[in-house]
């Protein structure tokens, strides 16, 4: 794993992951007439008479506020703005290097939903889209809906979309493997967070027949005082079960753990149907180790971990998504593209039971998914 | 003059006149172990721990938010979060190309100064220093004022102080070269927006004997509606004073005007003190043309525009002052650092008459600023 003073070092030298600079050079008086006063003047008056011409003048149609108010960081939990801002220059890092978009951290002191909604939208004028990072349950899901309806550019929960899209591929390369199909699958969801959540709800719409959405107090029920999880109970096989997570497991088809480590023993998986599918993605420590899960019959284990086979890993997903919405000038990332980059993904490889997702840092992966994204943005 | 087209042509390229550019490279997933998951939880536990440490771990030491609503966009006037971008893309460019600071452009939604006030604090954490750029007076006055208050980076409105600075600078030059001394000279401030209020207070904190700032309505007056004129008016020899623009010129030594262009006229230099100085700072167009205060008299003069000798231009200054503050983490930029701007760009050059300021485009000015703002910081 990881050395902690290579991590730290890696972060100090310059510091930060991420740099601004200059697009185009200054050298002259000329080229500072044209950058600067008076030659700026220009775009300003064209932008003036029509808005939309801000992407044809300045750096907003490429660019990608990652906001976080650092209330759920990995497994770090609510550490706040400045604490989660690795993360966030994580991902500005690496929306450029493999989908050539401009990311940029925004870090935000928020109390509660609508602190993060209106700081949002207030500069949102600045940007071409907006990706939503480590905000927690169920705030995030306020946050999303209410930035989503103010806003005219896409704004995507990386922590939920692209998770669901990652693991919707991963799934069901899986059930292609273990000659399963997603309709008449038990898939146990493991974890009703933001992650957990959207999971659930982009199998439905893959198809699943017989999904089971599980959190910390067992199955889901349908008088949660969590209105997004009772609802998800409402619209599942949650609403004609009950028990704990051990009664849930029995006979499973597939278990998807997007919850805390080691909470799965080796006796429940024991409990699944023959040949089952577990994906472990508890981050840094997996629901259950990979080996625990094979030696109780598990047939294809996934992790969120390098370190293992089959990571699946949202950095998959979202440099291609934000690169195919921004090609588009899409006003939105809905369903259909999502679905469109999650079977790009899927078929990006001939999967095998220890090959199910594509490796990471695959450029051309990602240009992939935007062409895809792109295309269905366009076809609405 | 700059043409048109090709102010359009290099804003349109990219589009836009800055890039986010990753700072680490992430080739391996060695690399991607370090940069995101779960190499990353390293520097974010450091900061949970110690905020502090956001300025070892982070860009955040190194990055300047400019910040505008677009409400006082050059000659252009209150166009608007969007139509403002290039402006602030242009001075995120030279703060790079110049300062080697980390600039970045935040363009607000706001109908009043609460709403800036308001997200700029929320989306503070990610920044080391606040730019104020291009919000109309007095709107601007109130911004600064708060989010110096409520921030503890330092928070600095540009077109007040910056053009301050500049101009505190060269009028010294030009009062040196026609052996004046700033107690003793009368100086008329033209315009009582942003700029021009901050030019008079910084000149009578350089020392200023006879200073008379006047506005379209004429010289201020102490019952003016707006209270940082009255103010003003209070401070300065317009309490003792009225009349209207060619009434306060007369035997003037100075006239430094930040107003509109054109409305200075050859008669009214004339009757001002033999040997006079004339900065018409309007943009684009001068208050009066250079040749025209010449042939009326001025024995020197200066504008904004860099057609002509003489151009005080505040991207002289704004470049070292955040590269030293940010080198000292200053929690502000104070009249101690301001001053001390001022004088690295005074003592630059060996004045001329045709040579008041150091010529920009020079980053071993911007690097002289910086050194000796930083020392001035820590000396607090």
């Amino acid at each position: 794993m990881t050395n902690r003073e290579d991590a730290l070092n890696l972060h100090s030298k310059k510091p930060g992951k991420i740099s601004v600079e200059p697009a185009v050079k200054v050298e002259t008086k000329e080229d500072l007439n044209l950058v600067y006063t008076p030659g700026v003047a220009e775009p300003c008056r064209e932008i003036a008479k029509d808005s939309r011409k801000a992407y044809d003048y300045t750096t907003k149609g490429n660019m990608v506020a990652v906001v976080s108010d650092g209330s759920a960081v990995l497994g770090l939990g609510d550490i706040g703005p400045e604490a989660s801002m690795p993360v966030m220059e994580g991902k500005a890092n690496l929306m450029k290097k493999f989908g050539e978009v401009d990311g940029f951290p925004i870090v935000v002191n928020a109390e509660n939903a609508k602190d993060i909604i209106e700081h949002t939208e207030g500069i949102a004028p600045t940007f071409g889209a907006i990706n939503l990072e480590d905000i927690k349950s169920p705030r995030c899901f306020e946050v999303e809906k209410q930035l989503k309806e103010k806003l005219d550019i896409p704004v995507f929960h990386d922590d939920q979309h692209g998770t669901a899209i990652v693991v919707g591929a991963a799934i069901r390369n899986a059930l292609d493997l273990t000659e399963r199909n997603i309709e008449d699958s038990k898939i146990v969801v493991l974890g009703a967070g933001a992650s957990g959540i959207a999971v659930s709800n982009f199998l439905l719409n893959l198809g699943a027949g017989e999904l089971l959405p599980v959190d910390s107090s067992g199955i889901l029920t349908t008088d949660d005082e969590n209105k997004y999880k009772a609802d998800l109970a409402q619209r599942t096989a949650a609403s004609e079960q009950s028990g704990d997570l051990s009664d849930a497991m029995k006979d499973a088809d597939v278990l998807i753990g997007l919850s805390t480590g080691g909470i799965v023993s080796k006796q429940m998986v024991e409990s699944m149907a023959d040949d089952s599918i577990v994906f472990a993605l508890a981050n840094p420590d997996p629901e259950i180790m990979p080996e625990e899960a094979k030696e109780a019959g598990a047939e294809i284990v996934a992790t969120g971990r390098s370190d293992f086979p089959n990571q699946v890993n949202n950095s998959l997903a979202f440099p291609g998504i934000f690169r195919g919405a921004l090609d588009a000038r899409a006003d939105e990332i809905n369903e259909k593209m999502k679905k469109a980059a999650s079977d790009v993904i899927k078929n990006f490889i001939e999967p095998e039971k220890d090959k199910i997702v594509p490796e990471t840092l695959d450029k051309e992966l990602a240009m992939a998914i935007a062409e895809k994204v792109e295309q269905t943005a366009e076809s609405r």
